[in-house]
């Protein structure tokens, strides 16, 4: 791709709404456009990142036997009143459909969906396990949006639901999801600073879990081990005073951005719903259940707030919008034959080929967070062929067109 | 995936609202199930069918330079305000946040959303042509839902948008995307069936252009010339009485589904939202637009009317859930062996391993529609192979293992 065929151009202006460095730089870099609070509009930059994360989740759902659907953003009132949160759930949209009369609830989760969903299908112990996972856009009426993508009125979920015969079956399918999502944090970038940590179970469970990623920005506050990567909501610090992980006591309090959380919902909405299966023995029980949520427009924001510099974005490299951002400076022959060269070893070029000053195009390849940066210049040709420069790196190198294709191939196999 | 792990069964239970063929087939079939009235959920099979679908048109969007972007449902009252349409779009969802108190559409179309966001980096001449697209949820508050996914409240959309100096510009891409718009209707398998045409342009063309699929359940009239498959909206016949692909006079009326819908915009809503350009001469002009619909569900609903038979789906190759349908009698170390074969040689397969009679598990193989199906029985294996048999076609015949996987894969490969 061409950056003088680009939909987006980078900018240096930039609404004073602009309180976070996600915001700012995703904005800036031409990755989303804010159309009001806590809602935007992924471009054709940011729309890969955001369909490269949720690829790495999809494959890791679907490695754990998770099947996908997508269910609907509306919804009756009459599911979420049955529960009782059409009521108690500040954040649900509610309305009126002008033509039916009808009230209606744009979906912020999808409990109230996925029961009398699987209801449909389950009734033996034949019929269990199953888990169905969806990754689709999500609403809800924050009190305040804020922190660009990290807390929207509109954003995308991934949420996946297991269904069991038992506790014991529940808990050994949530240990599993517990290892495939650090699988998912280890791919998209964020495994360092992201930690296991335990929280309130609610009425149901002595502990849920979340993920939580340590930022300045966080909204949470979180005591964490940094040996063992766990760590404990401050909700329940009070009541768990030793880390699950070691035991440890001296527990480092920090600020914590909720990328993920799991829960053991057991029989709480299968009760309300009247999900039943009949076992061995023909008896009727209540079908066991687990949820399990992750962002990724959450996740893309938090990328771009812990693993950002000053100047601008580091995308880790399965989750860049590109692999290699090739800066031309007026040589448009060589730089074509280079690009060629590059997208002929399935390797994803963004190449400026646009008329303005090395340092203009150096700031925008820094902002925009390529991993790979080569440049093609009078001088690198000089030099015996093209500079290669890592985004978190200083120094360059100067590669001929063979070894430049070996050493970035190589940077991008896993 | 083996039958017995889906997450659906099939059923023959079904709710009396199913007055469509798509409807039924869809539900018995565990593609979809309905939430309520327009609102379905798109189950295992059924998403595989769509994603499909909305691969091939990201594919044809793509090649002929669509830039893919997503955005919001969630629009400002004022962008609807602006455009007159907040009072005159019947079907348009409103309600006011909780929270902010604020006014709020659901996106049923982008128009109001697109064109201030094109205005943010189109500058000048230079800027031009820019073409993005977006395949997205839509809601619409119909007066009447109904025929199943043909017409729902929530459904799927691509919408292109396309931005040009002028108006001969704008022509040359229109033309490129008709082509574009073939080459996917015959890669959904409804290139036989579907008609380009004539329609009202309204005010500001002479006409508009819309796919339209021949079908009993259309709720569109149209007159249509078989030969150059081409015809006249009824909205215009009185208007335009000759087929303007041949000048035939003698056109046969028949019911139709839109598929798809084309319209030069031009600077309708560049006008509204000061989208300008300035031109090589330093002059300010207004940017000129077209815009480019085709409903991914709406298109998978018209296979399952157009193409089905009295006993089920017959699903186009491009769009099949699964390549292969595997039906096991009782023989489950056979089936996986030629299960592992097929799968060996890249094809997706669908292995019913259910302990169900042989006439059961046919009706369930006709009734998803699968087009090749494979059968390991006492009886092929002493025939000397495998069973197989195409959805379409009446003759069955046996083949041995290389053979079955050879005349598979030629019949996918394109």
């Amino acid at each position: 791709m061409k950056t003088s065929k680009l939909f987006t151009k980078t900018t240096k202006n930039i609404s004073k709404e602009a309180e976070s460095k996600n915001h700012e730089f995703l904005v800036r870099a031409g990755y989303v456009d804010q159309l009001m609070a806590g809602v935007y509009t992924y471009l054709p930059l940011g729309l890969k990142v955001l369909q490269k994360i949720e690829s790495i989740i999809r494959e890791e759902m679907t490695a754990i036997d998770g099947q996908e659907i997508l269910m609907p953003a509306l919804h009756p009132a009459e599911n979420w009143k049955k529960t009782g949160r059409w009521e108690t759930m500040d954040d649900l949209y509610r309305f009126t459909s002008y033509y039916s009369k009808s009230e209606v609830a744009l979906g912020g989760t999808h409990e109230e969906i996925v029961s009398p969903l699987a209801k449909k299908f389950i009734f033996s112990y034949k019929d269990l396990p199953k888990y169905v996972f969806q990754i689709q856009t999500k609403f809800r009426d924050e009190k305040r949006a804020k922190s660009g993508i990290l807390r929207g009125r509109e954003f995308r979920m991934k949420d996946l639901y297991s269904f069991h015969t038992d506790e014991k079956d529940l808990n050994s399918y949530y240990d599993k999801v517990i290892k495939s999502y650090e699988q998912i944090f280890k791919r998209v970038g964020l495994a360092e600073k992201t930690y296991l940590t335990f929280a309130s179970g609610g009425t149901f469970s002595k502990f849920s879990h979340e993920f939580q990623t340590e930022s300045t920005v966080g909204e949470d506050v979180t005591y964490i081990c940094r040996d063992c990567k766990m760590g404990i909501n401050k909700e329940i610090i009070l009541t768990q005073k030793e880390c699950p992980g070691c035991g440890k006591t001296d527990l480092e309090q920090v600020s914590t951005i909720e990328v993920a959380n799991i829960f053991k919902l057991k029989t709480k909405f299968t009760d309300q719903f009247k999900v039943h299966y009949l076992d061995e023995k023909g008896r009727e029980n209540s079908v066991v259940m687990g949820c399990y949520g992750i962002g990724p427009s959450r996740i893309m924001g938090t990328i771009v707030e812990v693993l950002s510099d000053e100047k601008g974005i580091v995308w880790p490299k399965e989750v860049t919008p590109y692999q290699v951002h090739l800066v031309d400076l007026n040589l448009e022959k060589d730089a074509e034959k280079v690009s060629k060269a590059l997208e002929h070893a399935g390797l994803e070029v963004l190449w400026d080929d646009r008329e303005e000053s090395a340092g203009f195009k150096f700031a925008d390849a820094d902002l925009m967070g390529i991993p790979v940066r080569v440049v093609v210049s009078e001088k690198s040709l000089k030099a015996g062929g093209y500079e290669i420069k890592f985004r978190n790196e200083d120094k360059a190198e100067i590669l001929d067109e063979k070894e430049l294709v070996k050493k970035i191939k190589d940077y991008y196999v896993k």
